[in-house]
């Protein structure tokens, strides 16, 4: 039931790279990022903060921008392969008739602005700066450990359209979520894991969350642990626990501004074309499909909104088993 | 606040020991020990099922007896130092009164069947049979490697006279939670740990759960994967979360009967008298102190009656925010 | 220094696959791969064991041969993308004079035999029959949790020259070792982390050893208990340590054949191609650059033969730092 | 074959408390206690320096003093439970005919301090200030997060003698190591768990070592990866292990003065007096008895020198198997 993947894409995205998100508060979201999810400042100059995880090499996967006005994301970037991939990408989005302009950004090498048929702000490089890897220097340590950025999720208001624009790209599916022939959201890859970026039918396009690799399951409550020190109690979204689709250990955590970060333990090798999709029925999906609590409606509902985009609405909203109505119905089946 | 404790008492309990629970079905009962909370199996006869944990070199800290009727707890049961405290304790809680009883136990040194004011059933015994600690034997190991019985939670009606008994009794306390004047929570320990016996004000005498400690914190994450494989998703009552008081990471489970089991890591040690008991205020209190989300109102009221004991109300049922009310309130907020 | 690497390889390999080991004793060496390494056994048939890493979705990654001789290696695998890359790998195999056979495998697609330069007898499919991923399934966990496998190391006679030959193939390097202008070993990757072959300079080719992925860093641990009790203490060949190169946290084990199998946590994420490969230097490199004791002159000279090939000594045997040199140098120096 | 231990002991010990070391540069030292084994400064001052675990409550656990001449340990210290245990332990010291003396100590209660029969000193005392517990203040933690102070390992001529000495003081044996009717180790225990004072048959007084506690298995890594950055590989002394005798993982790492400190896991409970101690015949003992290399001659016999206290050989010097005496073993057999 899942559109056809193009296993010989126009041009090489290699892998999630970077997220650009506006601060209402830099200070207070550098801290955020630095004391409870563990990245690391590259570089922080006037109105911009430079962030990556402690196993990157590459200059940034998380941008923070001083905001003049709402605290949107302003984009997701990919990584692609060579340079002539950006080639490649410019001539194919124009041949789609979609955005796509050559831009300067700091830190990248030729920088490609681009937007998918939702309107997406998706930016693309093949080259960023490199520093040291830090993952091996425990004595500068923070927060919980993160590694590395690992994937997005998103929200579209056609699951199956833009899995399908992405699967022209070359995004393969790991596991996936419907209900009998309605996808509901796509779980998709490129570097050989289970994600880079997960779509979920929902009003979009907005950015559910970004989420980053930590090395040990013990990182999960540390993160926990740390949100409940620095204030940050009530910003823990949902979890720990363990997801369905991909089955990695999580806490979703929202940042000062309400983005919504995961910190999820890794996953499995995909690469090998032989092996389908895991299907997951959403009759059967609560938030917490192997054990805990549903997850609560803001944790569905809520998302970031992409600077100067706006969102369309799904022809039909998704309805999830929230914590809310999970107490409900357990209430109403008490009384009876 | 707190009641005193009498650091010379009459006879020396050393530690919690042992639970016996009856089961509806026994194998069903054991399976779920053994292969989620990661017991291992001691003995099993005709009726009875005597499990220990991974470093316990004792013969049980748990005994499931096949329940005729009601599935409640038959005692809790504390060791003494030597066969001369059982005399003492004889003598002590007959001249207070209270029930003492000699029975023959199987497996067991002398045993005294003895109950607190409230009617909570103990059991004391100096002596028991012992086994091989297979801590060291991961090829036996199974589902959370729980590694010995640490304590039991009980509710009492009036917690500040059942906090002043046990401290009669050398109980000292390590942490506690009140409101104003009244105390709501008693964190009592003989063993130098944070813990032997807690005692919340509630409907009772009951068993509000027994905890055993596992080594690390992976293996709350084990409990809960593994309960879920097993069917026991729902029977997870709270958690994984971070306690206030003690400060352990713990996750509650229900067992096929309802009983509920606590797995948590380590804690401090204690030993030391002048360090002052911490307070807790119950005011700021929710489930989750330090994060998360408040427990439900079944983890706050339900529990284990203990076998042919009548409860007693307490003069003020608590009131604590549960996730029901949580979820009321911050439905309000949103709707005002 | 190092060779160049074609980054448009006339076929696409994209991982390590499997290896095909031979046995002496195949019910033993399957219990140890069961019982320590904790593989699981996707099949077994007369004289052949196929096993395979709890998150491996592919039938084998590891197969045992009952051998009738000496217990070679018969092979080592690697993946292609598409079944088209076998028809290029035969083509360019050929034209290179170099081995290349279409051979039937059970469980695989077609299988192309083919050799590099010095006779490493290698295997490539683009198929393979799958299976369940059996990681979130810890009611069948056994040993210390091997996940998948991850890379090959092997010797060869001339560094440079195997480095450059898999360097035409595509393989690129994340770390290496050198003396001077001397290359001596070479950590090469295909899939995205930093491994999927490492070659070092000794008499090859020889098979020095395979290495699996486990979960966390206690999984170490629990092998080198399980090894202690299972009989196996003196196959623990070395650490547990901390690599130089690549960082990891890793334990060898000898099998019963003298097979020697690391087991690993996981590594950094490569990809992108401005990022240089960092260079160890051989002057300063002992057993464990990091920390802890150098290896033994066992684990730097022994490897695995391959089935019927012979092998080339180098120009110059390396001359490590030894736990035996450095054990004598410092007695000389307390002599002294 | 163990002396008999004296169950209603003359006073009270509780427990190890505090170790008392010389420093030949106390910033270097204290740097590397807080940065490699992860204690917490609680005061510095002119010439010492308080260190405590992170799960301490008491003021210091560590005493780092600056050393005018050799950098000698000066005292080790047990708590004991109430101040008449302090003027119960002098009238018996004193009626033994050993040292008893009253002394100031900042930030202890009254203090006691003591020898035992082969002149170790010992410093007792019932109360010490108290401070902040900040072992769920992630945001603190540095190095290994050593938790508390477990035990000390002394070296005395005469094993069974000091074995004798301390089971009249109440100290009981959790596990033993004995060669026929020889005992050449006992690991003693006031507190409930494996460990207070084990005592090793070797030229002694002096203290072989002192060890914290770190919370879980990663953490033994932790401290080797901090020791290799911050230039202290060398000092890794022993490990990381299994021990024999305990169970515990370890790794020995030796300070600045080369002061041998032990960072280990927890272990069990004991507390129950009808379990026998566990024999370990030196026979078969190596330096790891589950698994691993031997311990270097410089583990064996290399101590800490107590302050103007004389060292008395044994009858006969221990003989272990060594690191160096097996590479010779295995070098002759591979020889032959």
């Amino acid at each position: 039931m899942l559109p056809t993947v193009n296993l010989r894409p126009p041009f090489n995205i290699t892998r999630a790279s970077h997220v650009v998100l506006h601060a209402s508060d830099l200070a207070r979201s550098r801290d955020f990022y630095v004391k409870i999810v563990g990245l690391v400042v590259t570089e922080e100059s006037d109105g911009e903060c430079y962030l990556r995880g402690l196993s990157e090499a590459c200059h940034h996967s998380l941008v923070l921008v001083q905001a003049k006005g709402e605290a949107t994301c302003r984009r997701i970037g990919f990584r692609v392969m060579f340079e002539e991939d950006l080639d490649a990408a410019f001539a194919w989005f124009k041949a789609q008739g979609l955005p796509a302009d050559w831009v300067e950004v700091p830190h990248q090498g030729r920088t490609l602005h681009v937007a998918d048929p939702i309107g997406t702000p998706l930016e693309l490089c093949a080259q960023m700066k490199t520093c040291e890897r830090l993952y091996l220097k425990p004595e500068r340590f923070t927060g919980a450990h993160a590694q590395r950025l690992d994937h997005f999720q998103t929200f579209a208001p056609d699951c199956r359209a833009a899995c399908a624009f992405y699967g022209q790209l070359g995004f393969r599916n790991s596991e996936y979520l419907a209900h009998g022939d309605k996808l509901l959201g796509a779980f998709m890859y490129r570097k050989g894991t289970c994600l880079d970026l997960a779509i979920v039918e929902n009003a979009g396009p907005k950015l559910h969350h970004f989420a980053y690799i930590v090395p040990e399951s013990h990182h999960i409550f540390t993160a926990c642990d740390l949100a409940g020190n620095f204030g940050y109690a009530e910003a823990i979204d949902r979890g720990p626990g363990r997801h369905g689709p991909g089955g990695m250990l999580y806490v979703y955590l929202r940042d000062p501004d309400g983005h919504r970060v995961e910190l999820c333990d890794g996953h499995y090798q995909t690469i090998d074309i032989e092996i389908e999709p895991v299907r997951w029925d959403a009759a059967s999906l609560s938030t917490n499909v192997r054990w805990g609590l549903p997850a609560t409606e803001r944790w569905y509902f809520e998302a970031t909104a992409f600077e100067d985009t706006p969102t369309i609405p799904p022809t039909q909203m998704p309805k999830p088993q929230t914590l809310e109505t999970y107490i409900q119905q357990r209430a109403a089946v008490k009384a009876a």
